[in-house]
């Protein structure tokens, strides 16, 4: 481990090469993006008292020089701080405010309508001892059970695709968010996208539409990094096992 | 006038200082925020000659060292960069990208809804003689009569005050898109607020709405300059008449 190595407690589901969690794919794409060293450390629910050092209860966490970072906001700003000279995240104090915006719109908007589409799926690609924190704590927050917060796909992956109107006309203006290259308000959006890829077999875009072709560069990005996570369908051997998940996070990230 | 004077075309209504597009009031609060002198030409569609010298038909269009400049994007860019000693507008290249991406979200989000809500006041705001042209170019845009498009107000308000959820939750984090002050990203919203407040009676928002307190502090801004903004059922002694407005304009922007 090199000295500026950072830890990155990552959900993980049935498997721990299996990650969709939207937050710790924003945090993974960052780190990829700054091409800092990284080891992941799958985590799951039951494993709180793991991120006692931190304070905090959930994932994304990073640890880096023995510090505990949580929260994915107050990581990419972490990220961009401590590894200034590296490629920008942001790019400056008001590219920083107008990141939060749109993270606010990823969290308020699209992913609100995406649980509506994902939710049962990302249930079931938990572990069992998971399943029951996961659906008890889900379906007080929804005020429904699942089966019944996804009763309607059709309906909301039309609501979810005229959400994404902004981004389908913006592509007729720039490639990305962050202008001729992906940066964070970029990976806020695609946490979304790797949550829905690696839960679920929906089909979110058509491939006409503009928005399915930032995705592909998206997941072409860092030599198809997120391109090859792990679905919770896949079988064993279709998908890389863990620990070169692991090798191949390190490979991009130096 | 001064070397670095402005002329602004704005969309009139019915009188010339009833002022409500949207698109204008980007670029009059762009103006506004740059200090940049200007004074504003009151135009209508039937006008369109008097913009030959841009190649374009359509306000905002701005007069400035003898070019032309039209369309309110181009024009907050022609602003950053012409005064770049002033006050920013954006805040760096990447800043720029992000706020695009905002425009983007505001026009083919509020501003779709907010026209099913106050697309026939707009019209009943215009000269008559403006009014066919109006009617029948937006009819033809919407596939259907201006009565019909506001035929349902009560819900499109519910849609507008939630597609307003990212504002509202951005609030929580920070006072303006740009961070602890507004930038063009906040005058892009805040042009679609203009729009409904210049035009029609309907209440957008309730007070205890941190929306509402975000607006309140935009119609502060340069000593009141938009909250002073003539309403198109304003009788004529309630408001500034309309060379007081300009001679406002060039106060503020001074």
């Amino acid at each position: 481990m090199t000295i500026d190595s950072v830890e990155f407690f990552d959900l993980a589901g049935k498997s721990d090469d299996l990650r969709f969690s939207p937050h710790c794919w924003k945090t993974r794409m960052a780190l990829a993006h700054k091409g800092v060293p990284f080891s992941t450390i799958p985590w799951r629910y039951s494993d709180k008292k793991l991120l006692a050092f931190t304070g905090q209860g959930s994932v994304p966490v990073i640890r880096h020089k023995g510090k505990g970072i949580a929260d994915s906001w107050r990581i990419a700003l972490y990220l961009e701080d401590e590894f200034y000279d590296r490629q920008p995240l942001f790019g400056g104090s008001a590219a920083i405010a107008l990141t939060q915006f749109v993270n606010t719109w990823v969290d308020t908007v699209l992913i609100q309508t995406a649980a509506r589409i994902v939710m049962l799926d990302v249930h079931n690609a938990m572990l069992p001892r998971e399943q029951h924190y996961f659906r008890s704590t889900r379906e007080k927050r929804f005020g429904m059970t699942l089966e019944e917060l996804v009763s309607d796909k059709a309906a909301n992956l039309e609501k979810l695709r005229l959400e994404l109107a902004p981004l389908r006309n913006m592509r007729a203006k720039q490639p990305f968010l962050g202008g001729e290259r992906p940066m964070y308000a970029d990976y806020c959006i695609f946490g979304m996208f790797m949550w829905v890829r690696c839960s679920s077999d929906v089909t979110l875009l058509d491939p006409s539409d503009s928005v399915y072709q930032w995705n592909e560069e998206m997941l072409d990005l860092f030599n198809g990094f997120a391109r090859r996570a792990k679905h919770s369908g896949t079988p064993a051997a279709e998908c890389l096992v863990h620990t070169t998940i692991e090798d191949e996070d390190r490979r991009i990230a130096t």
